[in-house]
């Protein structure tokens, strides 16, 4: 097969503009249109001659596209976009709501399969590649424990939970793992780790005119689930500070697992991911699946899949025998 | 099926008593069979209850294994006994000659397509998850450079090159992985770097009464393959000592993959393991792959695999619903 795989996204932001360049570094596959909910016309591609479709038009692209990649939000857009692409298209996302996966894959499930689709969803680094670290050294070290840290980076959703508080004009939070809680867990030490000692939490603050910073500082510390498990610390910087110094997206984390065999012997797997651009990095994913997902397609196979399903060699452009050769 | 899963191991050194502990971890299998070309009657099982069958009889074991862990060495005794087991059983082994894989693959896949077998080979860290990290961070990051770094461990290749050098009774040798090379690694440097800036060689020798240590020495040191490329101490110790301070059998290394997305973000992907038993660590790997293995030829699928060719959820106990939830 010399053609092309034919890459479609939903959605145009962070994520889906990532998903752009990591589709021009793979030559094996082309971008061939950008779904919107905004006003077609008012969407600037990067990518020369790509195609802008309104999400209203999306079934017309049924036959011009292979695989179309999902970059909309879990809170509201994934549960129903999902479903109804799903039904037209082989689909890849990256649905990251944990405890809703069970049912959100059910719903996938049902409309892949009944539509002789494939989708694979919960793709990116976490749910994704730390899953994989997980399931595999928890199969390799079944008497042990693991424990997986985030950060440095930035976390959208408590950023946002900052920005809606009354007085704060624009926020940034950074999530950061202890590194003592990080030698515990490579000890071997199986004691549970609470929130508090796992990671620390740091705000850059830009308040209003004459906000009280006092009070923006108490609400934050003491917000529930977000904040008042964890030791955090508040800077006010001014909104230049913030764009100068805090406008990137680095993340990344660890996944540790240390376990015991035999008479004692102990042994720590560690998965580490140090990353510039969270959206690149997840985007990159993302378009490796979409490989994988065209390549079980042509196998006839159908139904949601995770990464836990889908064997490594159908990530890689390369073949079997050369995968063999160059990286076993 | 309530029915655990049958394993038999051809072969008891210690990665085969490696295999027997991991089987006691793993409530799905057990462990039924020895197979030795030593005079069964000498082997003495620690597992209760277990057959010891001479490898002439290997033959007879048919109806009772469901999988064979295959603990032979790469060097004479996989190529030949292999293809041999895989004509009888579904087998696992730890197939390590990097530059043989392809053709040994080859020999596996004829003899275990032809008689409906599933062999999945080259199986441990590396060959095993060292690959799988080498595979997945590629795909993920195609414009990038990765580097394998071993250590701290015993090298028993090495150790055993040193033993045979006249006047030395034993040996051990410990590669160690050089701290700046894997900071280099981590920058995103693409420069190559030498065997000699990658890892050094540590050496501790037992030499017989009244050798020539100056002699010993540089017959080490100047070694074509094993040592002269890279920078080697000698240690001579006593039989004692070597006794008492060097026989665990540690190791482990680094994967590290740096590579770039979009207009420059640098990413980091690095996968490392500490190991308190190199023999343990490995039969741990192999058990989890024989449970994949089962699983494979109960969906009727057969031939020659790699690591490459197992999707993730194979290895674990547990169900996809199961693995959706707690893992991913």
């Amino acid at each position: 097969m010399g053609d092309k795989i034919r890459i479609g996204i939903a959605g145009y932001g962070n994520v889906a503009r990532g998903v752009e360049c990591a589709i021009a570094q793979n030559p094996d596959m082309e971008l061939c249109a950008v779904v919107t909910r905004r006003d077609p016309s008012s969407v600037q591609v990067r990518t020369e001659g790509v195609k802008v479709v309104a999400a209203s038009d999306v079934a017309s692209l049924v036959e011009e596209i292979d695989v179309m990649i999902l970059c909309g939000g879990s809170a509201t857009d994934l549960p129903e976009m999902g479903p109804q692409y799903a039904a037209l298209f082989h689909t890849i996302d990256s649905f990251d709501t944990h405890a809703r996966i069970p049912e959100y894959f059910d719903a996938m499930d049902q409309a892949a399969a009944k539509n002789g689709h494939v989708s694979i969803l919960s793709v990116g680094w976490d749910p994704g590649t730390f899953s994989l670290n997980r399931l595999y050294a928890e199969a390799i070290l079944p008497d042990g424990s693991h424990n997986t840290f985030w950060g440095k980076g930035v976390s959208q959703g408590h950023s946002d939970a900052i920005r809606r508080i009354p007085g704060v004009k624009n926020a940034i939070q950074y999530t950061i793992p202890v590194e003592r809680a990080m030698e515990a867990a490579r000890s071997g030490s199986r004691t549970a780790l609470t929130a508090r000692e796992k990671h620390t939490r740091e705000c850059f603050v830009v308040a209003e005119d004459g906000a009280d910073l006092a009070g923006i500082e108490r609400t934050i510390k003491e917000m529930p689930n977000y904040f008042s498990d964890y030791d955090t610390t508040v800077h006010f910087i001014s909104e230049d500070e913030l764009k100068r110094n805090h406008s990137k997206m680095p993340h990344g984390g660890f996944v540790i697992r240390s376990g015991k065999t035999g008479d004692g012997s102990q042994h720590v797997i560690e998965y580490s991911l140090r990353l510039d651009s969270n959206p690149e990095f997840t985007a990159s994913i993302l378009v490796c699946y979409a490989r994988a997902a065209w390549r079980l397609s042509q196998r006839g196979e159908s139904g949601a899949k995770t990464v836990f399903d889908i064997a490594p060699a159908l990530l890689s452009p390369k073949s079997g025998e050369q995968l063999r050769k160059e990286l076993l």
